[in-house]
């Protein structure tokens, strides 16, 4: 039976630590630092606009939240802001994602993503990776100028595919998208490869998987 | 001429880190890490649930973000939890409030809270800095289930005193609630003790502050 499943894209298919990884060395001792404050502000400010009313793109928050982050962590030097910036739109895949993925496709299912990131992101994130023969669409926030969790930002994946919510298998490895999602009425798997503290209680996954590899047969 | 101010409670009147601080000692060395944990996971509950639809009170939300953060901080003696708790529902002012508060009650200005706070935790933080003679009235966003920054909380200031948007002058810490109120249309006060960076570059404050005594007349 053919079947959808959608992917977060950033922290779920990409790892939004590799940016600064990739110049670890360069951004010093507080690099781990640099990176946490980039990716909590970089949310808090989707979260924000979308409850404000004054939408802004991801790209310009992911610019903004590494701003912040500079400033925060004195000792990263700010010359690295353009090649940060750079190697946050072509972020590397998780190695158990392609697998998973052309697994479902060859078995004749259809793949969607559904990201808070803005078509020019995900466009080359998705090229980088080599993924974009997997998708059969990528549905960006931007469309509707709201964030995840936001229910309406879920239903874009409803509308697209014209089929009921429990139809939908959702897979991120961010809890609160997990809570947005099983609130909506998805059927959620949570990635938690980092072994993170469950939360939202009253809003849980269907499951929860260390990989996207425990999405396989036989697992 | 009568004026009516605002205030946002934790952070703004109220010292979020000083649970942790009162208990410093026991807490060990991550203390302060402990802190910006249990600060950061209670202010994106409250976000989440606003954007999901899914209301939970802010006693619940602190509760489960001190556990997100004992389990994010191992060093952290958990036996700790309710003496924390205990402590955020009566943190000290900071040491500004009062004078402030005092010389513009003595004035003849309206004064008021407007906390995502539950109402039971701001009558215990209010009561225990001896504010109740103080204030006109204490709005928990309780009442219509969202958080700050839905202009939904903001219409609770401009509904219940019957005035215009730029006839109230709000003062908050958070830079992000700033930005929810300078965008509904108060007139904003951004007291920013701690020499923060400056964020939400097109919802800015009207006035950026180092304390609430630069409020005060002479400033």
């Amino acid at each position: 039976m053919r079947r959808i499943f959608v992917f977060d894209a950033y922290g779920t298919l990409f790892d939004v630590h590799g940016a600064v990884r990739r110049h670890e060395a360069a951004v010093g001792p507080d690099a781990a630092k640099l990176s946490d404050i980039w990716r909590t502000k970089q949310l808090e400010y989707a979260f924000v606009r979308s409850l404000s009313g004054r939408y802004r793109d991801f790209e310009a928050l992911t610019a903004e939240a590494l701003d912040t982050a500079f400033a925060m962590v004195p000792s990263a030097d700010r010359s690295l802001r353009e090649a940060l910036l750079d190697a946050y739109r072509t972020l590397a895949p998780y190695p158990d994602a392609r697998p998973l993925l052309e697994h479902l496709k060859a078995g004749g299912h259809s793949l969607a993503i559904l990201s808070n990131g803005s078509p020019g992101m995900l466009a080359d994130a998705v090229g980088a990776a080599g993924f974009e023969p997997l998708f059969d669409c990528v549905l960006s926030v931007d469309t509707i100028h709201r964030y995840k969790p936001d229910p309406a930002v879920y239903e874009m994946v409803t509308k697209h595919f014209g089929v009921g919510r429990p139809e939908i298998s959702f897979q991120s490895s961010n809890r609160w998208d997990i809570a947005g999602a099983s609130r909506f009425g998805f059927r959620t798997n949570w990635i938690n490869r980092s072994g993170a503290p469950d939360e939202y209680p009253d809003l849980k996954p269907d499951a929860v998987l260390t990989s996207l590899a425990d999405l396989m047969p036989g697992k």
